[in-house]
């Protein structure tokens, strides 16, 4: 194999590791690997990171996908050991140590780095998919982007109040952090950007309406930032019931025990479901799906294979599904790979907790940083802060921050193209309009 | 009907001026109408306006799709008279002065302005289209973009040089400004942005072949131009094969005459058919299916229906499909609207033309102004000037203007997502990688 980068390829010799997913955990462990006499192959089947924590921007139209997002190769270009590939992994043979593609074909590996993510759990449910997309991918984000713009076109024609109602009922499922925030985002849309543009439509007549099971919103963040986000929230107008578990979803609405929210869109931010690939491993999985790992992320009984970020279930007590979480469990794979091969022991991994933090709205935002409890302008400052920063790519970065400049300025956003307008699966509706 | 969005709605006994297409003869009938005692209601299937003249930039992943769009509500929100709807139109009731919807529905005019525009033409071979896409909405420009970056990332697993080969070369079909812009963009884009990244790929392998017919590109600028312009496709690198046409394309090539192109990736600019909601008017279209108008752009035996830009085959002797004949023939078609309505006559369209240019690379462009010819650097800048002044919207123009800065200084280019990389039409082909 010649290199034609000129960047010089490695010995093949040298010990093989596959690192599947680049996500934050993946990203980071090739990372670590950097430098290191080894040849990496990191498989995604897509061709691009994307930062997730953003995601809602681009399902709320602040944000275009681009933004967010950055080819992997591009990310990993100048890693001379490292191999970037497009594919689908169809299953792992932990005993001939290789991995099965999507197109059939085998991959061999001394090591193996697990980082395949999560998807929505439906509960068991999975005819609710179709009726109430969940926010986990660039192309769910699309998907949500055109549900909502399109229900906005549709009221615009619509004679009939009671659909119209409908149509502006925006039901969000699951109060953490990605249903708060997409809640939070979309009410500010439908109450200072849309009805400038529309002749039918006000600001009050949109309604986003978020569902929570438990009996508080972000209850990661305790109690008083929690009651502090409630308010904000309510204070921008979105309504939050609480304490109300979803017992039906379909193309008309969401069924909360005898109680029914007519609503032709309806967004799924609750239940999460570890990736498929951890069944294939042939290790008892919790009921999330999760794969259990031992102290230095490997699965038990094949110190070659690591599992980690949302994938994994840490034998010492399980973690939150964040970035960081799989950020610093890649980092942990990378130094026990590398400990391995120079015949040290490995570390038992340890998560630094640096603090957690959701946008509410414009200007509105909570942060819990060890002692330290913000909330309002100054968590919303910090929030936007630590975002730019940890956003890929130095052109995203001053992309993304002139777009929040005028999108805070203008109260105008820009990536509101509805796009595939008239799918075969639902065709325009209504009446014309025809006064 | 009351206004929610503070503009005060039009009288509703008002004459009805429906405009089908919010391309650039549609969106400039409208605007020509704006503060005129009028009921105008300007309906496209799409929510947005795009910027045709740098689709093949999308296509490139020079830029993204929000950069070159931007929502039609958004574009006209102040204007008080003018109502959108998201609609498809399935043909035209002259004598009842209405329009089919459709979804069924119904909407009177008093006056209609038709400004829908072309799409491709493959002379007859509509099996060619799946094999080779062409570039007339986002839509396209996004495929053409998922199919060339695609084919890279396929060609970086594949084992087999032949297969190889078919991979990395692109055909581009048509010499016309459409065509050498997009060669020339994804040249560049195959020889100084791609090959850093993979580690099999060098920058020579990726070939870009432009087939044209006639025995010139561009022949619309002259000779002189045409040659400049020819000499610079093939200084960067493009294949240039004239005086041959295609006689047939298929999913592994494209066939002219007895030779033969290995290709997976065909692109094409060839041939142009206008919009087929010109066959509902009943009247006789020329082979590309335009509608005849006379000199005042109406429909002969119906001065009340104005058909303008790429639908249109003016009278006097036919004119090219450019934005600047379809914005021109937009305004045109409001000023004779606005005359009958005073009593007063109709003047005749006459284009003006103001020159016209294109761009075939990094510093290379030829322009036609009057007796003006320009080529090289100066073209160049008078492009990327005229075309952001031209851009819609006072963001886009500053995100463009960015984005063409970092490009020509940086060699990268941001928007290379590869949006639903597996199509269950086109699994993932060739054997992984297995060294």
């Amino acid at each position: 194999m010649n290199s034609a980068s000129g960047v010089s390829a490695p010995d093949p010799g040298l010990p093989r590791v596959v690192i599947v997913g680049a996500g934050f955990g993946g990203l980071a462990a090739a990372k670590a690997l950097r430098r290191r006499p080894l040849r990496v192959t990191l498989l995604d089947r897509n061709n691009y990171h994307v930062f997730q924590p953003l995601l809602y921007q681009v399902a709320a139209a602040t944000l275009s996908a681009t933004e967010i997002a950055a080819p992997v190769r591009h990310i990993l270009r100048s890693q001379a050991n490292l191999k970037c590939l497009m594919a689908e992994v169809a299953g792992v043979e932990l005993d001939q140590r290789r991995l099965r593609l999507g197109d059939g074909r085998c991959l061999d590996y001394d090591f193996l780095v697990l980082a395949t993510g999560s998807s929505h759990s439906y509960f068991g449910h999975t005819d609710w998919a179709r009726h109430a997309p969940g926010l986990k991918t660039l192309e769910d984000a699309l998907e949500i982007r055109r549900r909502f713009l399109l229900a906005f076109e549709r009221a615009e024609r619509e004679e009939d109040p009671a659909l119209r109602r409908e149509l502006l009922t925006f039901v969000v499922v699951g109060g953490g952090a990605t249903g708060v925030e997409l809640a939070g985002t979309l009410k500010e849309m439908a109450r200072l950007v849309l009805p400038r543009e529309f002749r039918r439509i006000s600001g009050e007549q949109a309604r986003v309406v978020l569902v929570e099971g438990g009996p508080a919103i972000l209850p990661a963040f305790g109690e008083g930032l929690s009651e502090r986000a409630l308010d904000s929230l309510r204070g921008i107008g979105v309504e939050v019931v609480l304490g109300r578990n979803v017992s039906g979803v379909d193309d008309r609405g969401v069924q909360l025990g005898q109680e029914r929210i007519p609503s032709r869109t309806v967004l799924w931010a609750a239940g999460v479901a570890a990736s498929p690939l951890g069944r294939t491993l042939g290790a008892a999985l919790d009921k999330a799906g999760r794969v259990p790992v031992g102290p230095d992320l490997a699965l038990p009984g094949h110190p070659e294979v690591f599992v980690i970020g949302d994938l994994a279930l840490f034998a010492e007590g399980p973690l939150p599904g964040t970035a960081p979480v799989a950020i610093q469990q890649g980092r942990a794979a990378a130094r026990a790979i590398l400990a391995t091969l120079r015949g040290r022991p490995r570390a038992r991994f340890r998560f630094r907790d640096r603090g957690s933090m959701a946008t509410i709205g414009r200007g509105k935002a909570i942060a819990q940083m060890g002692r330290l409890h913000l909330s309002g302008v100054s968590a919303w400052l910090a929030w936007l802060f630590i975002h730019l920063m940890l956003l890929v790519g130095f052109q995203n970065r001053i992309l993304v921050l002139m777009e929040w400049i005028l999108a805070f300025l203008t109260t105008q956003r820009r990536s509101r193209l509805i796009l595939e307008p008239f799918r075969s699966s639902e065709p325009p509706k209504g009446p014309a309009d025809v006064d």
